[in-house]
């Protein structure tokens, strides 16, 4: 059995349709996707008070679903891993309540026992973290996936999951290479 | 530097006093000492409904300090520590707001980024960790330290500290030992 740590925002839970709103609320148009390509959609010039919106009750509480979530952790518990949701949850106090009652409504079968707020990843054990920052996977000793979002399509430091069939492929690979050591 | 996992619950945060005037009023006298030694005030007849009261906003909201308990943080922290306070938070959705909020009051010179809301400690990396459960204790990789309170009194597997000046005396002794293996 291995413990897979998952992020929650842009890895299970899409961030990105709440901020473009916002952004085409303040500015009258959306932005194109290439200015915020390497870089995070309040670095836009136009989106300097976005992450102002992180602050507020409510806004980590109606999410979509990042595609194939679902269907993904799922496949990985039928496999036998173990899930962890590990978000830095804690710079936003007003998010807790909100990413709590997110997981129970998107993710059932996984027990509160299995969610982690954090602030500083540094702290978590596990197997395997898949995350959207490169910063979290460096601080990470077990093997880090870097699960594709527009800021971070620069980073060459690590593998590299583009969506959640890919995550599902990386795993088949691992349980392969595995059962060829035993 | 090493890094301290602090418990809360019984070890920073004092749950006892709240549950004894609850048991209090449900029972009309307050429950001896030798009652609730060795297992969970709850598990004290006529405490049988006092663990729901765990689930209700502000329970965790105005607990009192442990005795010594921002002296110890303060002198592990200028003795070059890294200190987080790790709470298995999860089972009460509703504490999650309290737990944050008390930290930051009694605990103004942690970070947010330092505060972890778990539920199976197990996640946990760390150097060391104080913990009043045996079971967070026997899944931590590092060194546990087992702070007495009066459910865990027969316990006998790990270093115990009775009290917040007996951490410290832990940990000096830690230091004069590294220092002698340098």
């Amino acid at each position: 059995m291995k413990r897979i740590a998952v992020d929650m925002d842009e890895v299970v839970a899409d961030v990105l349709p709440k901020f473009l709103t916002i952004f085409e609320s303040i500015n009258g148009r959306m932005p194109n996707e290439e200015e915020y390509q390497g870089r995070k959609i309040y670095q836009v010039p136009g989106g300097e008070n976005l992450r102002e919106a992180l602050y507020h009750k409510g806004f980590f509480a109606d999410l979509p679903l990042i595609p194939g979530a679902q269907e993904g952790i799922q496949t990985l518990l039928d496999q036998g891993n173990e899930i962890f949701f590990v978000t830095a949850a804690q710079e936003f106090r007003n998010s807790l309540e909100d990413k709590y009652d997110w997981l129970l409504q998107y993710f059932p079968n996984i027990s509160w026992r299995n969610f982690v707020f954090c602030g500083d990843k540094s702290i978590i054990s596990a197997d395997y973290l898949i995350d959207d920052h490169a910063f979290n996977l460096r601080t990470f000793s077990g093997k880090g996936l870097l699960f594709t979002a527009p800021h971070n399509l620069h980073e060459t430091e690590f593998t590299r999951v583009n969506d959640w069939p890919e995550v599902l492929a990386f795993f088949a690979q691992e349980n392969q290479a595995n059962g060829a050591n035993r």
